[in-house]
């Protein structure tokens, strides 16, 4: 049974003020509706993806929300597995569609976080850690031990750092819906604001607001992205539990998992977006999803082996670090640009790569023209 | 594909201040094993059923929180649809079997709201709302509307309502997991004090911790209890929006839907465990679920057709209303209850009926004998 993608849409991805919660899903259902050119009633049945709506304004029961956007009320269901919720909105999808339950089915991801305060954000953003064994944890001070035990191991890679979130900046100016149409300077990034070493401000993706949705299907048709397998692996939730901390197993299980059922090998993978909520996390990602041998992550995107013209472009969009970062949206969104890349004909084969927490969830999609 | 159930355990429910959110997912998640009679490393995936623990306590993430219990990290996935998170958890865990995916999953669903006040407790359960068009609005408000929306076509339901609670009360006399232990008056209903009108406080569930697991298969077990069929249906989530406010449209939709799937006659159901949040709504539900004509379930819960010797038994387990409610394990005590029951031999064929909010989502479970 192949399920192919069939229509997306993103938002435009920032502090977007004058938008709520429901704006954001709204205009990402009626966006990818318009781009399959479908009648709601086409919709057999919804998955959101979403990770804090509860925590941000108290909205939970967001299946029920989105569904009544629809007059058939289709059966929906919510998915959350922190800022993996995104991948793994669109796997339990895939699972329906497989199990033959609907033919036809939306995928929206959701995240309104600027309406609080950044210490707000932060601190729920760190209920995506294991708030028994990691209290008291931010993401930014989890990823810096990541990135501290990388530097014990590979040295200093701070001009690499820096080489991430110069790129991504520079990628995000193509893409409309990105957050940032800025370039920066490695200077830029390596003189911002320290925030836990040895990450900076300029290392970390923003808070943002954004929405996304895809339209998947069983359905015969022709000239449209397919989604030819996906990974899922869990890790540890706290970091003490992990056999590395130089790489993130899950990621490197998922990606195994997604390359055997969909049956290509790794070298026909033409562009990736991965999950890089900080720049040590692009490193950490290109690594273990087999592009790069371990250690040598950094030096490959400095030399240019990540952007266009070189062995594999790495989050085209701009990634998390400039494209933006409305947690549950990530993953969706990543699947609906690489499948509009595709639909234009600028790669054949691509990778979605979705982390939840410091890598306790990996998501992995490959995607191919059909 | 048939599956089937082969372990149970539901915790204790009650205020349990001397268990964490993951004492209770372990409790339940070793009970259902050593029910089984499985190793952990059996255990292909993981299905986590939960409303708030990221609003109650900052605990995102909770499908990596549970795979860390197993050596192995199995993929797990965690839905969330208010008080239906627990029927829609199994419903995905089904499409994941269905789909082939897995063979053999765990579905634990949780709850741990004794740890706030009654007030930000109501607060967080009235996220299950539409926040926009029902903004501030509480549950027992809510469903004060649905009842008198009712009495204004059905006449005063007081004996009625009382007579729900005094029967599940009962019940939970023999059901050793329930909250409560002991036997009241319809009088003490009608005289306990008005929280919404007409609705009492012992017309309302209690805030409850707790945690349940089931464990379904595909392979070939015998004499182990099976699902034969769900349905899943939403209605508008504001009730402004809804086409009756004395019948739950979800409702009706669900069961037929689950009826068709699995094959049998309403008249075969010897048993049902239904959404009674409130007393209007196990009402409510006895009709919508087509037990009773609309405006006599009032009348057959008095008259005893719904207990034991009567037409059909519902809540044997207390209901939500006495064996108590942590929300996002409700749906699935449901089914491991009513799998227990038929395990040992007390009936052939039994309904879950799980509701989320106040009917926008419901999930409905035909269990049978195998």
């Amino acid at each position: 049974m192949k399920i192919k993608i069939i229509g997306t849409a993103t938002t435009k991805f920032g502090e977007l003020w004058d938008k709520s919660l429901e704006d954001l899903l709204r205009e990402a259902v009626d966006g990818a509706l318009r781009n399959a050119n479908l009648e709601p009633k086409q919709i057999e049945a919804v998955f959101v993806a979403n990770k804090a709506a509860g925590s941000y304004e108290n909205q939970h029961h967001l299946n029920a929300l989105v569904s009544q956007f629809f007059p058939h009320h289709p059966p929906a269901i919510r998915v959350e597995a922190a800022c993996a919720s995104g991948g793994l909105g669109i796997v339990t999808a895939e699972h329906a569609l497989l199990a033959d339950q609907y033919k036809t089915v939306l995928v929206v991801g959701v995240e309104k976080m600027s309406d609080l305060s950044a210490s707000e954000t932060t601190f729920i953003l760190a209920g995506a850690a294991d708030n028994t064994r990691e209290y008291g944890s931010t993401f930014p001070a989890l990823y810096a031990l990541l990135a501290q035990s990388y530097e014990a191991k590979f040295g200093s890679q701070r001009e690499y750092l820096s080489a991430v979130a110069v790129k991504n900046h520079r990628h995000a100016l193509t893409n409309p819906q990105a957050q940032f149409h800025k370039e920066i300077t490695a200077q830029q990034v390596a003189q911002s604001q320290l925030i836990a070493d040895p990450l900076r401000l300029l290392d970390c993706s923003p808070i943002s607001d954004g929405a996304s949705a895809v339209i998947l299907t069983t359905k015969q048709v022709s000239h449209k992205p397919q989604i030819l397998g996906y990974g899922h692996a869990q890790d540890s939730l706290d970091l003490a539990g992990r056999s590395s901390l130089t790489t993130l197993a899950a990621t490197t299980q998922a990606v195994e998992q997604a390359l055997k059922k969909a049956k290509i090998k790794r070298s026909q993978l033409q562009v990736a977006e991965v999950h890089d909520c900080f720049t040590i996390a692009e490193i950490l990602a290109i690594e273990d999803l087999g592009f790069f041998p371990k250690g040598q992550g950094g030096q490959a995107t400095l030399d240019g082996e990540t952007t266009i013209g070189g062995k594999i472009v790495i989050n085209p969009s701009g990634g998390l670090k400039a494209c933006g970062h409305p947690v549950g949206a990530t993953g969706v969104k990543q699947i609906a640009f690489l499948a509009e890349q595709i639909q234009k004909g600028t790669y054949q084969y691509a990778l979605a790569h979705n982390v939840g927490g410091s890598g306790a969830t990996a998501v992995v999609h490959i995607l191919g023209a059909s």
